[in-house]
């Protein structure tokens, strides 16, 4: 743990005091989003301490050429970045003339911000004495709308305290903003055009080489003892166009400025016809006027965790964790758009470019899935589908032929857009888990359609690549798969990833299986994806021997499968044997030093184990669980979580948690000293499915739930649902008590710890 | 071969006939150096087609910041890239007011271009038709003063062909000029001053962040029927400079300029007094005046002949050949300036920046000890002792402790300033050749001076290096040494590389026997370095272990060492059943590709083989040769020579002949299609290797020379020289019959194929 300045609290974070050093931190945490657009939480006034911002709208990106690997080839042509967007929160505020600025205020007391994560609302607070000696106290109210999500609303109100004092609120619009990442200092957007009209103002401006069209808009009213104020347009440059309100104020008294602005994109409208648009969603946003479209907020986020909420009982922290984990998710993918997908930092900063990983499948989808329901996780799914030519590119390429897909490692518009070759080109697990994550659909929903309808020619495309990355070794007489980086990339280019060839026949055999099902059962369906993709006997065949003969180092002293071939032959010093001051060692150490230590970023071995439990028994589990941990350093957000699930298999009850505490308030706590970068929202998915998977012990196995409920010593209780086939099953559990409660009409049968029961709509079952 | 449209001559380098198409890969070829500076073969005249502009000045770098493996720690900050500097050979010309541009010309007629490596200057004729319908004969002779080694010298014949013609000539300066190479678009050179004065001007400019100050000079002169003609001051801009001369010249006569160009540099010079010392080097050159500089050109270059040339009869390609690499490498350094090195580029071109590989010390060594005497070698001995230092920093960036040194990949002043993490990081073999240089330097000149005085410190660090990049490894029993890069640049990351290990193993035992024998024999020294080193005995007990257990991969059914663990698992298919398509797979394959694939850009085990040749019976290389050869493509301009020599030891005298061919002739024949961006210029000593090592078998064993000449049945004889510790031996080899003879005034006894032959001076010895 890094920080511990947030307050505990089960349903806002909350942190009290003013302190410079944590404003990047907090701008990361506080960050508010709606599945269509984000924003860190920069302050509205003017800042001129050290901030990081950020406002981000869903689906807008650069595509920043790459200059990496000059004689290697292969390499996309770009690095596409999730771009800061133009301003419209911006209020600059004047008292008596001067310019309200924290930084150099002569006091800053009571200073607090709030993220309600029940209803979706952000505010701060403060009473500041400004070098002129006037004290003011503020409170801003701040939301992006669930349901205009065109729009954000901000409430200001200031109220000098120690005198009468002239107060100008300048509201403005700003497309003069820089990226804090970027390659080349390429300018990112193009202005052209800036408009004022009464008190609304508009700002085009397009993204250079993608040429997003996108309007940034406000408006602002602004009043004083009942009466509304007159907006005075007050500077326009061209980049920039601000309004002015100013009034004098009594002592004690308040001045308030409401300000509605968000931005109408290309993606969604003509790009003509964005200023209209935008117009069209001002009239909306401001008839309803703030108190109304506050409430409608609140009910929105009420449905969302009607559904998706876990309460715990008896740790606030861990509640609160939790709590934050969910809301993070919503706030960055609703699952309305099917062009979008999880970031992994969502609306709260730019690293990684990009908006699509493998841990979209690995981790999220679960959560969706059993959170929102099916459609959402076959939007999830039709992604990856409606990329599948683009993906088949990408193999060709890399000179795979045939319809091979490689799937990016980093993605917007379905091309490759990481330029690393050992990860670009090597990280090839990838693939895996968009197959897998076709399998967990079918397994959970029970609904087979997407298999005909889309999956099955993304599982062909798959298998192809497969069959090609392998060779056959002379020296093993086996299939073995060479120069691979494994989902540790604290390794590069090694040979036999035991995780990545286990994948690889998985995925053929899933392929081949379904094959068979579809030949049998969607005779249509088989010839017109036999038609499509020109699957001959003979290809199938010499998949059926890649399947039979792969090879899986093992090691016979040791009783466990080996991460990669030469595995052993590293210094094996485990990692509580290492100084805490080599540590993180992706901060201390080299990267020659990283890769041959035999340290692991994430589960390896593991997280094959994870994803293929039924392949493998508890004992062997936790053999390898207890080779394996002790090696790894968990330096990536995606680890912890695994680990605490398997704990939690092996009966490791207080392991789990420990885990669990790492992955639940990996930001709030700031475990890896990089929140202000912003927060890892695809891991905030693992922290779920540590509860609902390790904790609660729920799988779901020949189309039925099934739970083995423990819980941490530290809590009283917890409780959490699934959307199951449409019907919601509610699982409350303490210590040697789990209660289970059904919607709808249906009856259902679920098992517990291996005993059948059936839950019948109405009544708590008690197991 | 990708080109054929060089004229064979013994000693020149002939084009004949104008093609716009060749026009980048002349001006490679035809490039002149004098080991100060150097000039691609650019026209004087303004050029209108695709041309790549070139003149550098030796030791004069930017460091380009890098941006790659942001998540990587451990790269250097920047990568040195060879600078283009400001012009100083521009000639625009007009005729009539119309510029001569030979790309927009009616007909160029007679084109030719001439390199005269005999005499070392570079002239261009042609006779062109204007599209004002002028003809202009031209003829342009310029060369680099290996006297004064700031100037170079141009003089500019023109004539009227068809009608009287105003001939306008403009010398210019021009510091307006861009780098073919740069990562972002950086602004290189920063303009401080343009003057002119008479018929001289002078542009002082400085690099960006390095800050090498840097006049750029010129004088012109023109002359028609024996009177001067008057120069006028032209135009002068911020960046750019140029002088007037007009004249109305009758149809058949002759009008002519003379310039005198270069450089002064703060390298070698006080900033504030470039312009002072250019004019005096403008005063030296022009009383001496153009032919009797040329004059002097041709002695200095008559003197490196002596001493350097190969001569060839029977084969004039050959011969031709095997001059353009001597020449080459004598106009890119000359061993007077101990702070420079032999860039792999030379003067020719802007790729792979920085200056000093381990090319240096593994090919061109033995070609400037053997050509040009033992102070030479110790100058570029004495170049990586002064970088110790440096070394041991760049050591420690990486995690090294304890004074550990570790050599860059790539240098200008020590620093390393390559940035890929597989090469930067892992291509550490580079440290050993450090090591085998200072080995090399006393077996050949038997003075082992260097090695108390400094080459210890530089052995220690180099031992200890290894000492601390190995680790123990409980598996195998054996110390095994994980993640590096071999000489095969096409494996990366692997464990147990032959040739590191080898080196590894070969450079600590090397450096316990040194510090033995400097105990022994040098107390004072030994003491010296005792304290300045800290060495313990229990740090060199731990050394011999290492030495001791060292872990070869070795292959018992081939029974060959492997070159890295797992080779076996490749896909073993030769390179001769590779579709020429496929070929140079650098650049038809991506990057995993090519990494899988068995396929060795150049000698691996085998350079470790030549290294160690005395290790290995003939028998051993035999199977080495026969296993490895077959997979190696020889993408990297280093291979050939090093199979050219043990082919023909291995008496395989037509395939040595075939890698020789490919070495030699590698870049006038443009084997790699990429003469256009630059020469080889570091391989060009493996050429001279092949002849010397591989034909004339020449080796020094127990402080003796050994020969065992052979001859290519396609030459007639051939012939080289040696510098062997002050007496020059001349060895000529007919079919059946080699000669020998020795300078000076004593007999020295050598070793012909075994048998010892005693050489008296004045005596022609025949074996």
């Amino acid at each position: 743990m890094n920080q511990d300045y947030i307050q505990a609290h089960p349903w806002s974070i909350i942190e009290q005091g003013f302190d410079k050093e944590q404003v990047k931190s907090s701008e990361s945490l506080f960050s508010i989003g709606n599945g269509a657009m984000g924003q860190r939480a920069n302050f509205e006034e003017h800042y001129s301490g050290e901030t990081f911002q950020g406002s981000y709208i869903a689906g807008v990106y650069y595509p920043d050429k790459t200059r990496v690997g000059w004689w290697k080839n292969g390499y996309p042509e770009y690095f596409a970045k999730v771009l800061n967007a133009p301003n419209w929160i911006g209020i600059n505020v004047f008292v008596d003339g001067m310019p309200l600025d924290l930084n150099t205020c002569k006091t800053v007391n009571d200073f607090k911000r709030e993220l309600n994560m029940k209803e979706g609302w952000y505010q701060r607070s403060f009473s500041a004495v400004l070098p002129n000696e006037v004290e003011i106290k503020a409170k801003i109210t701040r939301f992006l709308s669930l349901d205009i999500d065109e729009v954000g609303a901000i409430r200001m109100e200031l109220s000098p305290v120690n005198q009468d004092a002239e107060i100008t609120f300048e509201p403005y619009l700003d497309s003069g903003i820089t990226n804090e990442d970027t390659n080349w200092d390429d300018k990112f957007w193009n202005t052209t055009g800036v408009q004022v009209k009464n008190n609304r103002a508009f700002i085009e401006a397009h993204t250079m080489k993608t040429n997003f069209a996108t309007c940034t808009f406000m408006q602002a009213q602004a009043g004083y003892n009942g009466k509304e104020l007159d907006a005075h347009p007050d500077k326009k440059t061209d980049t920039r166009v601000s309004l002015q309100f100013k009034q004098n104020v009594a002592k004690g008294e308040h001045v308030s400025l409401t300000k509605y602005g968000g931005y109408t994109v290309s993606r969604n409208h003509d790009p003509s016809e964005l200023v209209k648009v935008a117009n069209t969603s001002l009239d909306k946003a401001s008839e309803l006027g703030f108190d109304a479209l506050l409430k409608m907020q609140k009910e929105a986020w009420a449905k969302i965790w009607e559904m998706s909420d876990i309460t715990i009982t008896g740790d606030v922290k861990a509640q609160q964790g939790i709590r934050f984990n969910i809301f993070q998710l919503n706030q960055t993918y609703l699952g309305r758009d099917s062009r979008l997908n999880i970031g992994p930092k969502g609306f709260t900063g730019e690293k990684y470019g990009g908006s699509t990983y493998w841990d979209t499948e690995a981790y999220c989808l679960p959560f969706y899935m059993a959170t929102k329901g099916p459609e959402v996780a076959w939007s999830l799914l039709e992604y990856r589908y409606n990329h599948l030519q683009k993906a088949i590119e990408n193999a060709q390429k890399l000179g795979f032929t045939n319809g091979a897909a490689l799937y990016p490692m980093v993605t917007m518009n379905g091309e490759e857009c990481h330029n690393e070759w050992e990860i670009t080109f090597e990280e090839i697990h990838r693939n895996g888990a968009i197959a897998f994550a076709i399998y967990n659909y079918v397994r959970f929903t029970g609904d087979y359609s997407y298999v005909p309808e889309m999956g099955l020619e993304v599982l062909i495309g798959i298998a192809r690549f497969w069959n090609q990355r392998v060779n056959f070794s002379e020296a093993k007489q086996k299939y073995v798969m060479l120069g691979v980086t494994g989902p540790n990339e604290y390794e590069n280019n090694v040979n036999n990833n035991w995780y990545s060839n286990y994948m690889a026949k998985w995925c053929i055999e899933y392929a081949l299986e379904n094959i068979e099902k579809i030949n049998n059962e969607y005779p249509e369906d088989y010839k017109r994806i036999m038609g499509k993709t020109n699957l001959s006997a003979s290809e199938t065949e010499a998949w059926k021997k890649v399947v039979d003969q792969m090879y899986f180092p093992y090691s016979e002293e040791h009783q466990v499968f080996l991460q990669q071939d030469g595995f052993l032959d590293k210094e094996l010093i485990k990692v509580d044997a290492l100084a805490k001051s080599e540590r993180p060692i992706n901060q201390k150490w080299s990267w020659d030093r990283i890769l041959r230590s035999p340290y692991i970023k994430q589960a390896d071995v593991l997280q094959g184990f994870y994803f293929f439990e039924d392949h493998f028994t508890e004992e062997e589990l936790e053999k390898h669980f207890d080779f394996y941990e002790p090696f790894t350093v968990h330096e990536s957000s995606l680890s912890p979580c695994v680990h605490s699930i398997q704990a939690a298999k092996l009966g490791r009850m207080e392991q789990a948690y420990t885990f669990y505490l790492r992955t639940s308030r990996l930001d709030l706590d700031d475990y890896n000293k990089e929140v202000e970068e912003g927060l890892h929202i695809t891991s905030m998915a693992g922290t779920w499915l540590s509860i609902v998977e390790g904790f609660g012990g729920l799988r779901v196995k020949d189309g039925e739930l099934q739970y083995s409920p423990q819980i941490p010593q530290e809590w009283e209780s917890y409780s959490f649902k699934i959307n199951f086939r449409n019907q919601i099953v509610t699982i409350t559990v303490e210590e040697g008590k789990s209660s289970f409660e059904i919607t709808g009409s249906n009856e259902l049968g679920i098992k517990v710890d291996g005993k059948s029961i059936t839950l019948v709509p109405g009544k708590v079952v008690t197991a």
